[in-house]
């Protein structure tokens, strides 16, 4: 259960329903996931969010999507939303992650996770040759 | 100042200086961060770290380097490894990363930190469809 | 489920039964949550906890008690903390969060939480002006 | 130092000069914290983030502004921006926090910190009454 | 339901069979928990995760085996992950835990919770004593 | 420099002197680290805070001090607290934590770091055998 009252027919507000509409013509389907449909307790938030969301993922750029897909899905572990990492997994899915890369992408994220933990159980200092100025 | 001593002439020690020399020639390049000087104060837990790092980080595979290093920055970024989002964005430049890139990887995390935020607020149930056995 | 045993009828446990009649005083409500009456397999923990919650969260003080419970949902979220984020979701509204307020809430956690994604992705220095003894 | 290379002279770049004069009259203030002027590496990126921070935390809304700026200092701890905890502590405290109303946010952040680690540790599920369609 | 399809009989792959029968010779039980059949769907993934975890949880060293998962609890607590909690609260049970050692546990957890935070808040710079090299 | 401005001579304030004195002769050394030096700006918190740490980290109890230190190290690298990191590691070996211990700490919350992410990415659920209550 959400922490919201998601409205029963969003799609009777028509500012849900052009954002709805938006959606399932960028992605191609005519599934709206449950995050969106939970934000459309207020139009204002879902039209913000959905801009951004379309702005940076949907549109072509110097990242190629999959590579999007799975940055988004690095940081959504990272952050323990569970939510967050099935839905981008699927997405990545959908834009053709193979099984192979699945499982070399969280091994990359399982030994970031692990470095990090020990960078910071050691607190080492930064190296001047990281300086993007130099 | 890090939270042990590393060894002030670490590759005086054989199994320290193994390593060391694996990571130049694997790395191309001398220069071996503090990170790993300051690891070399356990030569077990070294060996052990760098055989990871080298494996899943140095050896061709599914995901191309450049894209596996800007996972390592997004993993990074959530977990707030100052060091390690320094030391990997080095790295993801070295390996290719134009600043239009870089911008666009920023943009990434930021947009998945923000939903993050905004799913776990929410409490939104995973959908069904986005089920692997499906 | 959880991790330990909650007691099967934990105000058999006098000590128990006085921090949940105390609640339930300051509370203004009959119900006990969950969260109390797991933590009620340790009668220590349990007073000790929550002399702190009604201390901090139920004493009148500078802040008021909106404020408090919308910053509690705020850390909750940002440490994932699905339960607390619920719990104190239904105590803001119990406290009068309108729909509207809790809509600007979740704008404003979201907005935090790319904002801290970025400053760390670029590992900006602190501004001198920030110093509180200027 | 960062990990991009802030423009040296950001404002003769229209754009970025644009949103530092909106943040300028917007704030009331001359000064441009580092955040920005490091931003302003990608004027797009700059652009984007201002127009939205402006319009989550500069609008009148229903959220007067310190509580929004004492939210924002909770999320940043809770996720650890030691840069955001200064920035948004100096906007507090220019918005009227007093030394005792910052002294209870910290004592709630503290306790809502301390229970979240207890709530994950007990795993405890949710409760149905929390339900927001009840 | 996990992101990727587990396989349905996995110790049919010889490999997966092979690291199923050195965690039950390993362990002491029959039993392989969901974390390893889920983790089945990569071979290469399960042998060198095993590898690292049977080196470092259970091969004698100079920590015991109860001090190591009450740490493991403990980053898992932090990290947010209730899996582990689960999985390694089971383990330290056991191990011997007593009922009064895991409420002592979660009383340190919490106020390393709740400390960490109020530092974090604080903002207090590093001690010169603290120095691991004086 | 901290987000607070701590009193310059902060035991002239008697409430501070008294915990000060206490801190002193529980602990066995004339210093005061800087964390309480801070949060002495506000005598409460700094009365109430120490009471819990005293409480919970210096009173002989079913877990050993060392043990504790450690834990607190395992919860402050997985919050990326690096005072708290520093402060706890030179208290841990304070109490005897030896150079071979902590190099096998860290190897457990690595592990430990690098697991969780691999939970998480998978989202495995709960096994029904560790539930407590069987």
């Amino acid at each position: 259960m959400p922490t919201v009252q998601p409205p029963p027919d969003p799609e009777q507000h028509p500012r849900v329903k052009a954002v709805f509409d938006d959606m399932r013509a960028t992605r191609h389907t005519d599934y709206v996931n449950r995050f969106w449909r939970t934000l459309a307790f207020d139009p204002d938030l879902l039209e913000r969010t959905w801009a951004e969301v379309k702005q940076v993922m949907a549109t072509p750029s110097h990242l190629d999507p999959l590579t999007k897909e799975m940055v988004y899905i690095a940081v959504s572990v990272a952050n323990g939303c569970g939510y967050c990492v099935h839905s981008h997994t699927a997405s990545a899915r959908a834009k053709g992650m193979t099984e192979a890369q699945h499982a070399e992408l969280l091994a990359v994220i399982a030994v970031a996770g692990k470095t990090n933990h020990l960078v910071t159980a050691l607190q080492v200092p930064v190296d001047p040759v990281f300086d993007a100025a130099r």
